[in-house]
């Protein structure tokens, strides 16, 4: 691990999510630039290999025979790029936090380096790893709900609706379009990990809620999807008094489904007669890609860090080889796009919202 | 009455609203074109006078000793403007569905000749007059947000998320922005109440959900409002298995506020640490605009008819001369910015959803 | 109507509801034992005869031609018996507040005067007129849940969770069971309505919650319903915060169903798989027995008054010599049972809360 | 760890809790009483260590330097009393599964034992160890809601509520009050733990909901409280439908509160007026009993696993000989009122459900 160091929230999720199913060891890191509080804090997680460096760290772990099979990257989004491809050319695998970079060409040039490397880019949207979010996406692909129509995807937490210090609200660390970069990209993931569509098209509005805050902090934007199907996306951290705030509604010609991070454990199905059903994460009935994420029985509610551990437990899978499913973790090629989108965002903002054309991913 | 003979709702549901309080007497009307059918319906409604041309009802009652005080006109939008003109003229104030007319000029002349004529033009923008609504009104005016910093609003019901039969869906009838005029407005409206906030520009995307309907069934909305907050607007009746889906969220730089019509005697109010505190509808400590409209005690829920009942109450203290206050009901300025937020909606559809300034209300 | 005068929020609710959907017109009344703010009281309601005494009342209106077809018996609970009974015995159908009276031996004398005089007697258990409360009622009769196999039933109200001045808390003008006579007659007759099942026998618990009170303001009690099924019920009017607290849930060998009064348009079904369903008021999927009472459509709540307005709507349909239905309102056996079942409470609890045995309606 | 093989839910939360925070390694264990099965499941966990016998592992355990500090007995009921035993005895600290044993006096023996040879005895009640129920259980402490004047809880679970075959339904290995064993004592617990009160009496209904099983699948109780206040718990894992079911409400004379299983992040604390406030988990404001329980921000909600790895993190505290803390887990002496508290249910329901007096905890 790189970054995540004391009173790094991000940081200590990815290393309960490791413990959580007893498949990894935390075994070398670097857990902030202050060397002897990295070391003591490295002890107190019981890591043997401390490290000054990321390029030592890679190097000298690449050359163990016992090195890391992967490293989390869990620094500021400025330093993501450097630290990640020093890792990914040294052939060992990575785990980068979102966005994956600062710009669309060197996320591109990461995705390149795993691919030519042959190591895995994973990108921790770990909401597409909660059971029922996976349902959701099973239910679309299997057709239960018809042509999709509209979504209406949302991420509107009030984390930050005062102000606060953050290198988040600093433009130079994090960009200009923080809402998007660190919460619309969630959305926007989870809304095509649930489809299966990618956008076409994208108009952004991006504005600043808290009065004198040098990021924009809000962003409303409407989407057309590759099936032609509208779709909106609000993303902001000051929503005044909103918990998390990630949502998605999906409305197709036959059902439209409904989402909640604040009670992920259940999934509302709507039928054109305006009857709904709720699904429950346990259920016996469920499709296996949200059965198999189980770890206990129906109505014993797993929260985020569980997800988490199945964002690793499918990559430890990954990692030893297994074959790769169609609903799984999100790779460089996601986290490539989510750049792209933040970029596009940027682009119709500085247009006065108009369209944009997207064509993300390549 | 004009129109709202057998089946038609909105029709039933005014007169249910009359009744409710024992303050009006339903004595004239005209129920359909049918005249053996609305001399038929009439009778079985104990009305006393009915008519086959509203030109000859509106001569004659204004020429009666015992004349109606005010007609409610519940037929369809291509034939507002007509009707209620020759009602205000005649002296007789008018309740007329919205949209008030299917075009602003037409809709300023209605304000034009009511006001001249002093008489009362109202326009049953009915989720405005439930007690948690207003008292949500109350909040914002007492500065309990603080400064508005964005709203979202939505009406997305699934009432035709299949195709219907029905004037609202033939352009020539009720205009082509269906989603706009027949929903859109209702939250256009509500936004506008509880905030005391304008909209000074528009951006509109309409589009039809349905296969093969001749109108835009689907419309998302920017706004910019007077005290340059931004805010989004969601209007549809192709929702797929949603209810009613009327929504307003508000959020301030101190609090924020939600109201949804499926549950319409509480309101949500959320503070900055993620706490929130539901007020019920009948609590003694609510605001007298809330509490005046209270009918039965704390935990009996009161519903759509009430909150009808609530607007013709509240209108039947402005036809004996009452005092305006300062939150009550919608009237003909509002029927007409509902107007020309339908005609504004079209025109940034026609550029491409571009932003179209606004100067709605003149 | 007797009683009901100014603030007498129940009289105020009957009033509503006979006006909603005009069925009937408020002819005569006594509202209050001042006879002078009873006339100025009924003036305002444009009633057009006022009386002073009950009994004469009953004579002169069954002697009218235009006299009243029902009288609605809203006073405090001791003088139910003399004043229902007046009218009863003039010919005059009555609808009367429960209990009905405060013993079981004047309330079958009720109960035998009005079927000798084929008039009607009737019991306002309000709830059990809701559409959703119907349709429930239907799917336990159509076997949708199989045999009955436990419910939890409970009128939990925090209206008197602190000290309160009124009849209610005088044992010599309601009974000592309060909660019981109050309240928890509500939930049994509800109990009854959905299930179709008698109570066989009863254990009573009576406390006082709100210290100081001379009645017993809760009452937690079992029953064995006559198919042998366990239930529970808690009645109570101090249970701090709450807001109504009507609430009840039927469990079946296939299926359970619950239904609050908070959220009266919405009915909840589960199965077995632990997947739920919730069925809206206003779906065209309902049973005719909660269509039919369908005012306005899919998504507009319909809350206390409305369901009022069935009571008084079936009523009226009976009447007018409707034919019976089997779903329709309470009559005096239900009162009847209703304070046999307070009985039941209170000889329980003085034996320490043993089983006291139950032939009720009889 | 001894039980927990292959399949078995309880010992998997086990493990998973254990992990979860890295504070624990699995080191030798007996999962199940097939040998190779044993030995091959161990293998996979990566346990060092397999027994055949829980003796054995006890004596050798002991006997080694390394050897394991706690022993999670997790195998069915009416083997925890040898193996709990055996352990305690060797001076190994244990985890052992509610209910600690069959019956009350080799419960004491447990405890005594413990007590004599200075180990710890910890049975896993794990909803006391979520962070809302230990900030509900600090309010009542710190009195925000005055004197504690009514209880309701259940644990109504669905599991059960078709015939399954299991140890639980065969009354010699589970005992024949399943409901109260298996349910209710976590419901008695969470009772216990939130109001700091203890049962002086108690009155118990034990039913078969389901047809032709051999134990009591349902149980309804009355409580008298130790400050003299009333309490009903509802116990059974045949409430058709209903997914976990375990809840609580507390209502005291200035406030109530509730908090659910299906959403353990809230806390919902209502106030006399009918106004309530919902407390969500990792609100900055919650007390530190609460807040030293959360891994992760407000918004992510933190589930089963989770609370049993509070408890697991509150044990290592105890084992590292941490000072106790007010609100810490259960231990031997409410795993004994546990078990006395199904004896007592027993006892009443053979008497026909009359008063038991209670004396529980010695």
């Amino acid at each position: 691990m790189v970054g995540g160091g004391p009173g790094a929230m991000i940081g200590a999720a990815h290393r309960h999510a490791m413990w959580l199913d007893n498949q990894y060891v935390l075994a070398a890191g670097i857990f902030g630039r202050d060397r002897h509080a990295s070391a003591a804090f490295a002890e107190g997680l019981g890591v043997a290999r401390v490290y000054d460096d990321y390029r030592e760290m890679a190097e000298r772990e690449a050359a163990r025979e016992d090195g890391v099979d992967v490293v989390a990257v869990v620094t500021p989004n400025d330093s993501h790029f450097e630290i990640a491809r020093a890792f990914l050319e040294s052939g060992i695998s990575v785990v980068c936090e979102k966005p994956l970079t600062n710009d669309s060409d060197t996320a591109a040039e990461l995705v390149a380096i795993a691919q030519s490397n042959g190591v895995i880019l994973a990108v921790p949207h770990i909401y597409s790893a909660y059971p029922m979010v996976r349902h959701a996406a099973r239910m679309v692909r299997d057709g239960d709900l018809g042509r999709i129509r509209f979504v209406a995807a949302e991420h509107a937490s009030g984390w930050a609706s005062a102000e606060v210090e953050q290198w988040r609200m600093d433009p130079e660390r994090g960009g200009v379009a923080t809402a998007v970069a660190d919460v619309g990209t969630h959305a926007f993931h989870l809304l095509r990990y649930i489809t299966g569509l990618e956008a076409t098209r994208i108009s952004a509005e991006l504005t600043t809620l808290v009065r004198g805050r040098p990021v924009f902090d809000n962003a409303t934007m409407r989407l057309t999807l590759s099936n032609g199907a509208p779709a909106t996306l609000w993303a902001t951290m000051a929503a005044t008094g909103q918990e998390h705030g990630l949502r998605i509604r999906v409305f197709g010609d036959d059902a439209s489904l409904q989402w909640r991070h604040e009670d992920p454990q259940h999934l509302i199905v709507r039928d054109p007669s305006g009857g709904s059903t709720t699904l429950a994460h346990g259920m016996t009935t469920l499709s296996e890609d949200a059965a198999r994420l189980t770890r206990v029985a129906l109505g014993h509610p797993e929260g985020f860090i569980e997800a988490f551990g199945n964002f690793y437990s499918d990559l430890a899978d990954l990692l030893r080889g297994g074959q790769a499913r169609e609903l799984s973790i999100p790779t460089g090629v996601d986290g490539l796009i989510g750049v792209q989108f933040v970029e596009a965002t940027v682009a119709s903002h500085s247009n006065d919202a108009a369209w944009v054309d997207a064509s993300f991913g390549t």
